[in-house]
């Protein structure tokens, strides 16, 4: 149920298949963010269009609302969301880390403050594989420490240290969950009781409206570790090491990359670790990225990508093509009836002009929102799909260069 | 082309099916408002699969947003907006007395601010048309002189009479523009330049997209007139006479209601008008409505009905059930996985549980704006095909007694 098969390589770029219990993925692939529970603006079925194959949920912002264990009583994370494919969950230790504001880091996990509404929370292992786990995802993260991306050596080397030993906890919590011996969720290492809501609500009960399925099989849920090692190039293999010896994994992360290092470190790292990556485990590289990084991520190896950035460009009128990106806001569209991007076949790109997209920013309605957002989730999909094509076809080197070189040629 | 075949009747009520040149309109029917060639947060598509058959374009925020030229450049109001059924725009009087700010009404017409940079602008009966021509509407309204739903009699003449004087110019210069008399669109009486943006794009060149269609028949436009008189009787019946004087029209606007009149108030001017309506011609209640008042109206011989409550109220979180309205954000919703309405069969009620809809607007995702206000819109629509069903059926008068009555049980 938790399978890869990798189909074909190309220099370090792969192309492969994960089977999930929610659906397979073909890779190399972007998954949209889903932060609470939803694609910022989008609906499960626009995505869907868009061709995901997977998305990804927050575990700290549905912590916090609706609380996994309203997620749980309502029957999980699919049906909340009505997403009834692959479902990945971050573990809340990248967002926790990111956080403005009080945040206390021990041994045992970190201490935080909600942003929605102040109140002080604990993160835990344990904690994290809990919600998880109440939330239903295919694949839970582990719980990890993350570092900025400029730390020193001493910070990253303790960053990464911290991160094996919770993955110890991760690892040991998901197998109890796993193997039901544990009869309540709990959010210590010494079983206190879960943070979040309380379950208000009863176990929801079938119905035959479309939203509300037949049970779903008994839970079944992967862990996926997360390197970390800042961009020291020892602590990266250290900390696979480390990982490995704790395995064996059905998947592998590489976090702490894409917060505030240069790019050709980014690189740096990925080739470093590459050789040593298990050759049949899928590579997950947290929170990247931009078009241009998932062209230089696959080239090294990379199976599966997340970031915001597809969302977050087009609620602000960033739209990318292939010659480089365009603020849809421009007065160079005005009028224009062209489609946005003439070798897309996204909803926005197939449907309207130019100069109404632009029209829809000006007059500041929320459809120009969702259509350039819904453009460049289409836009980040297609790549995996083109690249996965091209390595198929033993062409990936030339087509990737060609690519990067007119991206580039206008902007990034 | 314009035709309106009158089917059965029922007490006042009436059924028919009205011919334009993008398609039919079977009546009583709900006009969902594209403020700015656009439902709000809604795509053209969205608002079809509501079963909408129709929709309104406000000549006053195109004229400023992007400009009727820039429309026309475009090749009209359908292509830009991609919306290809039948379309109607109104005249922006409504809009220009509404605006807060320095506004001058003369015998020519109206100056006023512009709430987008706060430029002054002209708007008369001739540059009505203008713009209504350069938009490509089915149906083009006339320009009117409203005034307050309280307005004394002697404002109400005034207004009455001044609206009656202004429909001469509208025919009169909609008669130039429908014969290929006018080479230049214009905005004044005497021939000065149309207000708004030149025209600074080329006319639309056909392409391959499915946007930019083959050029469209050449425009066919009607004129229908708007009744006024506020909430004064014998005034409204001469705003009918008058009117009827300058006829025959294709169908015919009551406007100045739903103004902050008292609704017994709006409900006794429409039985007044009633009996002296012809037969022959759709009745639209302009600015109306919410669902009570669509039956209300239906009831008193409407046929045609437009408001912006479906989606502002959408967009604020409040849903219209059958059973009345309900806060989305309400505290019961939490967790439920129940539909919004399970009499309902629009996306929102199909795909999602309430639970779900809650949560979109507690973390604030569009989505969920969006979901009620197509919900809503769904609501009226349906609510006129329920009400033509059961107006040819000969059941109106008791499904709409009951329909009222659980209807108000809670909400309004």
């Amino acid at each position: 149920m938790f399978e890869f098969h990798l189909e074909a390589t190309r220099g370090l770029a792969r192309a492969g298949r994960l089977t999930l219990p929610h659906g397979t993925v073909a890779t190399p692939a972007f998954m949209p963010v889903g932060t609470h529970g939803v694609v910022r603006g989008l609906s499960a079925a626009d995505v869907a269009r868009a061709g995901a194959q997977i998305i990804l949920g927050n575990t700290y912002h549905l912590h916090l609302r609706p609380g996994e264990s309203v997620v749980r009583a309502m029957g999980g994370l699919h049906r909340f969301t009505t997403w009834s494919g692959p479902m990945l969950t971050d573990s809340g230790g990248f967002q926790v880390f990111s956080l403005e504001g009080l945040r206390r880091i021990d041994e045992d996990g970190v201490e935080f403050q909600s942003h929605v509404d102040g109140t002080y929370r604990r993160l835990t292992p344990e904690g994290a594989m809990d919600i998880q786990w109440a939330l239903g995802a295919d694949i839970a993260m582990a719980f990890d420490h993350v570092v900025p991306g400029q730390a020193p050596h001493a910070l990253a080397l303790e960053g990464m240290e911290r991160t094996l030993r919770w993955l110890d906890r991760c690892k040991a919590r998901h197998a109890e969950l796993t193997d039901g011996r544990s009869d309540e969720l709990t959010n210590g290492r010494s079983g206190e009781p879960a943070i979040g809501d309380p379950l208000e609500q009863p176990i929801a009960r079938p119905s035959d409206r479309p939203f509300v399925r037949s049970p779903d099989r008994p839970l079944a849920q992967t862990l996926w570790p997360i390197l970390q090692g800042g961009t020291h190039d020892d602590l990266r293999r250290r900390s696979l090491e480390g990982t490995l010896e704790r395995g064996p994994w059905t998947g592998i992360a590489i976090g702490g990359l894409s917060v505030g290092e240069p790019k050709p470190v980014m690189h740096r790292i990925l080739e470093t670790l590459a050789p040593d990556l298990p050759r049949e485990t899928p590579r997950y590289l947290m929170g990247v990225g931009f078009p241009a990084d998932l062209l230089e991520g696959i080239a090294r190896g990379v199976d599966l990508f997340d970031c915001v950035a597809a969302t977050r460009n087009g609620r602000h009128g960033t739209a990318w093509l292939p010659t480089g990106r365009i603020n849809v806001r421009g007065a160079g569209l005005k009028g224009s009836t062209e489609p946005l991007d003439p070798e897309c076949d996204c909803e926005a790109c197939t449907t309207y002009p130019r100069g109404y997209l632009r029209h829809l920013f000006v007059v500041e309605d929320m459809l120009g929102l969702r259509l350039v957002s819904l453009h460049n989730i289409r836009f980040l999909v297609r790549l995996g799909e083109q690249a996965r094509g091209h390595i198929l076809a033993g062409t990936f080197d030339g087509w990737s260069r060609e690519w990067l070189r007119r991206y580039h040629a206008r902007g990034t």
